[in-house]
């Protein structure tokens, strides 16, 4: 059995609490949030506190608040020894207060309150400064249902940085075609389809040979067609940008 | 039960067959390619030829060649008045040859030889010259299994256009987080379920209400670290624009 205290009441602390209360080897012995209100319904499930000086012994301590608040937040837990981590993608594993054991418990998905999630397809990357650390995180991970993937600090801010290229500017995509469809009196419905498929293929399949489409084969007359059916400018400059990025990946020549 | 025949031997070609030949109210009477070649291996199960001379009768013939053959082809179809369509998302309806009845049958969807695809959840866009034809295709949209979608030219060019981005540009934002996460020798696989769960979540939800992240929250701490963080000059200018583009869809200010 694994116990917790989790730190915050975000989407991240959020999600976080659902998949342990459901995990048996895990116990959350306490809910922190500044406000209690934030997690006021959660009383019959859990001990929860606004005060830190209330915050009871567990093997891990979670610290799921802003990344701009994470350093500031260590240095106020009146313990010593303890493993903290937090649970940012971009925020240096030293930034937490030194008078603790330090780690970190990355998440790698996109979480809102208002979507539900299979946590267990969530992977977890895991970083450690005491080695004896990460066999702790490895089960809590486990215990959870996740894959663990134990990287360094260049290789998850890499991770962090790439996630935003594959899921906040592919769903901008997604809204710039919403905005094509709509202008058009067209459904959005009829993309969900190959949206999904689009995401689906490079599960098996690198995205290098899963590209297809007029940019790939540089047919110079589509190309041409939808730039003149493009009204919005910053839409053309993302399909002009984009349509170069592809040749240059698959080795064609530029527009 | 809806006769057809196809003409060309791509991946959409290919793809209608194998969706047809499954199809109970659907009969496949011929399969026409310029090079028998490409469609030896189905003459067990279908009368295959590389004569234009030799198709028979149908209720639909399914001009699948490449889009610029389009209008060429349709002119050497030696008969007349019968239902012809082709399955582009750019070409005009009224390319093909107006000595048939004319349509367009656009299966909105990414083919490739080599990924196998559930053909049943790809929409199809109708467009007719002669209402009396739109029946026909929906029974034979239907019979395959796929929502029939009735289009004007107009709104299926603008869905083309707006499935190169949410198709060809999101594989090739896929594809930049592939070599970034390649260059710090960190796995691509872990961003699979993010990819995947960023397309889920719009089957539900607007790409508006799905948007999150640094750009959305004006986060300038992470953006200025991500953009340090970019060794790639292109790289560099996608995640500027769409950066760009998110702040202008939820009223931040530019960069």
């Amino acid at each position: 059995m694994i116990s917790v205290i989790i730190l915050g009441a975000g989407n991240v602390a959020t999600h976080l609490f659902n998949a342990f209360e459901k995990a048996e080897q895990v116990e959350v012995k306490q809910w922190y949030n500044r406000s209690i209100k934030s997690i006021q319904s959660y009383k019959n499930k859990v001990a929860i506190t606004d005060n830190l000086s209330e915050l009871v012994d567990a093997d891990v301590y979670i610290i799921a608040v802003s990344d701009d608040a994470i350093a500031n937040f260590s240095t106020q837990l009146s313990f010593e020894n303890k493993l903290v981590v937090h649970t940012s993608g971009s925020v240096n594993v030293h930034d937490l207060d030194k008078k603790n054991r330090r780690g970190v418990f990355y998440p790698l998905q996109t979480f809102s309150k208002a979507a539900t999630l299979d946590f267990a397809t969530v992977p977890i990357c895991l970083e450690v400064l005491d080695k004896a650390d990460l066999k702790t995180l490895k089960s809590l991970a486990k215990a959870i249902g996740c894959n663990a993937h134990k990287v360094n600090t260049q290789q998850r801010k890499a991770l962090h940085l790439a996630a935003v290229y594959v899921n906040n500017f592919t769903n901008q995509l997604y809204r710039v075609a919403h905005e094509i469809t709509e202008s058009k009196g067209v459904e959005f419905d009829i993309l969900k389809p190959l949206i999904l498929e689009t995401a689906k293929k490079v599960q098996d399949m690198s995205p290098y040979m899963a590209q297809t489409g007029p940019a790939k084969r540089n047919d110079k007359k589509t190309i041409k067609k939808h730039l003149k059916l493009l009204e919005n400018e910053q839409h053309k400059a993302i399909y002009e940008l984009m349509t170069a990025s592809i040749q240059k990946t698959h080795g064609r020549k530029k527009l």
